[in-house]
């Protein structure tokens, strides 16, 4: 069962904290409001190996005397998105946009209640969903995102965004951000590190909510893309969107897509599955302090379990392996659980 | 015969300033030193229409009174590299590169002897260069850009650049930039616009200088790219070069890029050829202030005169062509002639 502390210092950390201690009454609170984790700082985030893991990471960086001091100009973080800044289950958000654009599109094309993928997308059978393919994904992905001006693509997907709400949540997607990590990106933010969001998932989706929910400017997402066409239509350029994926920013292709968009290594890297597998390895092959680390989900009672932790089904976008776990170790990179390492998910908690 | 001004005042636009002016001693001051271009500000360029557009430009767009107002985050300034911002004569800087380095493999490649494109270049007959059709330049291009790490790739061309001088100014490459687009890069930049070059030539190559020369950092560097493979090599993984064109950013390709990279629609963009006419267009194509220039080539006593203005070949990378000038009439974009609005047009003169 997940700890839940009202407090900003975990069970465990404290524990260990006092395990340490010897029994003087004056160090306790020294000792919790420490040098190394000032109070204020990642609140959100328990004391414990990952939230050290970070402090450490900044100081070695950041400060000017540290042999592995990063000029600014080269603090580069890059962030995965489903599942490592927000909530990606049941399926992760954009498809639910896929998902919802097909019902609204049906009386339109008579011809999908008798036409697979979209006949099970329009009996609402989840476990219908559960067994599309690759390919039953991007008919449906490419049929709601493509065949338009980029402009009015933008202009649906941000309606949805502002009115969507999750399943289990009742919320607003963009609602479903976790606390934790939005204090990250401004921790590191307020160190000079330019935060990055590198998503296997639609680089224009998450460009219509970035700025506004991350603090991330549209040129500071990367993402899976379509091609798009430039044409003149009554003499005013239009970019249409068309139906072929143009760049998977997914696997090997966030190591890519950094390059491309960026040209520097991260020295700081945040994924959740085995989609960010290498994104995290071309991080720490660099030279120097990097910080490496993967939430892990398993806080069923607060957000879900999945992975080597729960039973839920993998997702669509990757998932956490026990492959992934093992290089995780081999490799050293930090497993942030959400259990025990973050206090609080939610900012609305 | 141009004009050389050895102050910041042009004769063009002293007379024409002196024609406006009651016979009073006093006011000639006034007037040189007048409110709409403060003394110190773009001192390359000369008083006249093309100052005065960009420092009316940046008043509309950054005065919070002014009905064209635009927010900081959404000051996006776009700039074509070669012609624009730095000699791109007689051949552009990238494809000198890339003879030089024809040259440097030679050796091993005695099947270069007898092979075309590669037996012209080894001839150093320039006559046969100006007949090389893009398929010839892209077989150089590949073989020289290509085959090869990321990294290493990195080394050789910061080495040429470093050590490479122009034929005709006998100075590096990179001390042939266009001090008046300097003090233009920093002029915006002061007025909280991000500076991006959005270049068809290679993304790479200019990255590697980039933020020394321009102050632009790898980020916000736009332009052509090969296709890439991540590879694991001796456990350390590495980004190989392939010989396949991923990206090409002219013409249609820089709006297409402008959405790819930026995700925005800039409010400035500056260039010199029929490569950079679709990046115009989609920025004028945006509501409010917008800024399109096109510097024109008309100066052969201090650099070139080419296009219209001259009867030097057209380069490779796109001209500046009758249709063009006429485009810009018609669209009402400022063309900056290089020998009236700039009175320096090297740091170093």
């Amino acid at each position: 069962m997940p700890t839940r502390p009202s407090s900003g210092v975990s069970r465990r950390g404290l524990l260990s904290g006092l395990a340490a201690l010897p029994s003087l009454p004056g160090l306790l609170v020294a000792t919790t409001t420490n040098a190394q984790a000032p109070a204020g700082v990642l609140p959100s985030w328990n004391d414990g190996p990952a939230k050290q893991g970070i402090l450490d990471f900044v100081r070695a960086t950041t400060d000017q005397s540290s042999k592995n001091f990063v000029a600014p100009e080269d603090r580069i973080a890059t962030f995965d998105q489903d599942g490592t800044l927000w909530v990606e289950h049941p399926i992760y958000t954009q498809a639910m946009f896929a998902l919802d654009r097909v019902h609204a599109l049906a009386p339109q094309h008579p011809e999908w209640k008798t036409h697979e993928p979209f006949k099970a997308v329009l009996s609402n059978d989840p476990s219908a969903l559960a067994h599309f393919t690759e390919r039953d994904w991007a008919e449906i992905l490419f049929v709601t995102h493509s065949g338009m001006k980029e402009a009015a693509f933008l202009e649906i997907a941000g309606q949805w965004v502002a009115t969507a709400k999750h399943p289990r949540f009742k919320r607003l997607h963009t609602e479903l951000v976790y606390q934790p990590m939005i204090e990250l990106l401004d921790y590191l933010r307020a160190h000079q590190f330019e935060t990055f969001i590198v998503t296997g998932g639609g680089q224009d989706f998450v460009r219509v909510y970035s700025q506004r929910v991350y603090g991330i400017p549209t040129q500071k997402v990367i993402g899976s893309s379509g091609a798009k066409k430039y044409e003149i239509k009554d003499g005013k350029p239009e970019l249409m969107r068309l139906p072929k994926l143009f760049f998977n920013d997914n696997f090997d292709g966030k190591a890519i897509g950094i390059d491309l968009f960026i040209g520097k290594r991260p020295y700081a890297a945040f994924g959740n599955s085995t989609g960010d597998q290498e994104m995290l390895e071309w991080t720490g092959a660099g030279e120097g302090a990097r910080l490496k680390m993967l939430v892990y989900h398993d806080d069923a009672q607060r957000e879900y379990a999945y992975g080597p932790a729960g039973g839920l089904p993998d997702t669509k976008v990757g998932t956490f392996t026990r492959a992934l776990f093992d290089e995780a170790k081999s490799r050293s990179w930090t497993v942030i659980s959400m259990r025990s390492d973050w206090n609080r998910i939610f900012a609305w908690e």
